[in-house]
């Protein structure tokens, strides 16, 4: 991205991306300004929310909680906290509760200060918007398609030597792949011999199985390694976007430095009752039920929609997230199909405007079976129409 | 404050005040842990909130906004600054809209990056910490009894040429005193003769009569003097303190540099669902009527609880805000008071870490009569029998 786009983007300024004006998807406002319609009427493709919504246990904290709004939110976060340390099995002083991954961010480059920030591209757009805000330098490597977008080895070490933080996503948005963990590993000592952060976003990692986040997940690193930082977010995987919930675990200095820099109550009270609900011990196995049937919905989902894709001649990427890197050809682009398929209630996230991708490329959530077959029929109709 | 009590304060070691050891009033867990009982059952006299509670029309919006928890909150707040802007008469590019006025405050600082920032004590204590937090140095002038606290003029316009931003307490907490508003004219146009800022915290002005409201807020002077930012709140005067809402009227450049600053979707999907219920003009009968109610209470409570405390030999300060600074005389002292009504489940705010305030100062909230004549029995009470 040049340094004239992350501009105009901060100034929101539409750029290539007018539906992304934000940085993001799930901007159903701008799009119904856009394409005609009503923000609440999109059918959003955009945003990589779990289909299932809530589990019933958070849906029924958030009923009781009205009490809650009358008092200030607990600024030490210390119910929430405690269930969180429990379940992770990871002591407190390495616990950071965030309004959403997003503040985390933040947090850990006021925190950090770091001069020189690295990215591997295409990646979260946050990393380099946030890392500009708080004036560092960013320095990107850039994966190919054939590496599945994932940068070569020997440049994701350079740039954990070079830079003085490296955000890596894991899985990675938009692509929905991950490294080799031994890389990670490797990547992170490296962080750590020579005194620079890598932060590892996890923020989709629940979507793994079970067996397999734990293998891929860096989280237990933190107990060893201080250089290192891993960022959750709890409102994709249990649906509560609306809520701002995440996390960070960190070297207990790192995340007292971060926690000096957070607002006074920036988790409110109705989100710290969602998390509170999902980490409740009497909930374990209703939550557990749900995250099952997550996995299993977005595995067989997932599978679904790419064969569906892949007859309609569009390219995807092995995603392990839910959410599928998508390419279409020429003459197509990725705004063209986003219009047309905006202007029939369905919006989808242009990646166009992602350094290392191309006018083709778009992502597009999983969902229920009845909200896919919407979408791929949707796609044939326009796809057909414009070959006639 | 000396720095050494800030960085113990910042890493939440207890310092004088223990049960402020975040700082703040409305800490029912710390107080809960010192003196039993639950987080619950205190009735809460430390924290100033709106004894009416949230209007009704807030109350059904979040009732019925369950859905918006499934999706991202709009990143642009496009809706309730709409809203707004026409109810203030103030153009959208002037506002922003906040995570609490905490996070407005923090925007300033990060926006305007001030390496001194002068702050009139006894004063909020975010001013200082947020101050320290981003690497400013702060300068205080402390105000004395004998002006309510309040800075003498040459003190405060000296200060504000001196500190490259400038926080006021408007009406100022935790004394809850006004400034003749020409003088704060005046060091507004001191800031923007030196280039410096003035931050004027309006976050109880709600709490005066309207006319009052309107000629000592100087909130329409940010459309002529661009080195002015009015901080308001609306957790306060609208009992929603668990939502976490406020927002920063200013000129259009410095709001700018403040959204730039602000972290994606920090004000939650229910924040926004409240604001806009608030300020929706289809509410305005409603909410006019509730502000009506709210200042007639508040203006009886605030009249009868001083009256009553003079009688318990409990000196007080002429506040026009929903709380009341007092002093009790030795061998008293606010956090002796502070124990033995907490005991009692009542909690206060004591005030003898404030810069300027002694050991006997503490904070007490405006309630209904109700609770009112239950905090006067209980300090009776616990006079009555130390005196035995």
């Amino acid at each position: 991205m040049t340094k004239e786009l992350v501009s105009r983007l901060q100034k929101g300024e539409l750029n290539i991306g007018k539906i992304e004006q934000y940085g993001h998807g799930g901007d159903v406002w701008t799009a119904a300004k856009a394409f005609g319609g009503t923000a609440e009427s999109f059918l959003d493709y955009s945003a990589n929310i779990n289909p299932l919504g809530p589990p019933a246990c958070v849906i029924a904290a958030l009923q009781q909680s009205g009490e809650r709004l009358l008092h200030y939110p607990d600024p030490g976060h210390r119910k929430l906290k405690s269930f969180l340390a429990e379940r992770l099995s990871i002591d407190e002083k390495r616990l950071l509760i965030g309004n959403g991954a997003a503040e985390c961010m933040a947090l850990v480059l006021l925190a950090l200060k770091p001069r020189t920030v690295g990215i591997a591209s295409p990646c979260f757009s946050e990393y380099e918007l946030l890392s500009r805000q708080f004036d560092a330098q960013v320095v990107s490597m850039i994966g190919h398609a054939e590496q599945d977008y994932r940068v070569e080895l020997e440049r994701l070490f350079e740039l954990v030597t070079h830079a003085e933080l490296t955000f890596v996503g894991h899985p990675n948005n938009p692509t929905g792949v991950l490294y080799d963990p031994e890389v990670l590993m490797e990547a992170a000592s490296l962080a750590e011999a020579c005194g620079h952060t890598l932060v590892v976003d996890e923020a989709f990692i629940d979507f793994l199985d079970e067996d397999e986040a734990q293998s891929y997940s860096l989280i237990r690193l933190c107990e060893t390694n201080p250089h290192l930082v891993i960022l959750r977010s709890l409102t994709k995987f249990y649906a509560i976007p609306g809520l701002r919930l995440g996390y960070a675990a960190a070297h207990s200095g790192i995340i007292e430095g971060m926690r000096r820099k957070q607002v006074t109550w920036s988790v409110n009270a109705l989100a710290l009752a969602g998390g509170e609900a999902l980490f409740d011990p009497m909930n374990r196995a209703e939550v557990e039920a749900y995250e099952q049937r997550t996995r299993a919905l977005i595995g067989e989902e997932r599978q679904w929609l790419r064969a569906q894709l892949q007859e309609l001649g569009i390219s995807t990427w092995p995603s392990k997230a839910n959410f599928l890197l998508c390419r279409i050809e020429m003459p197509w682009t990725a705004a063209r199909l986003q219009r047309a398929l905006g202007e029939r209630g369905i919006l989808i996230r242009s990646c166009a405007m992602y350094e290392g991708l191309e006018d083709g490329h778009f992502r597009l959530a999983v969902k229920d079976r009845a909200s896919n077959e919407k979408l791929v029929q949707l796609l044939r109709n326009v796809l057909e129409q414009s070959m006639q």
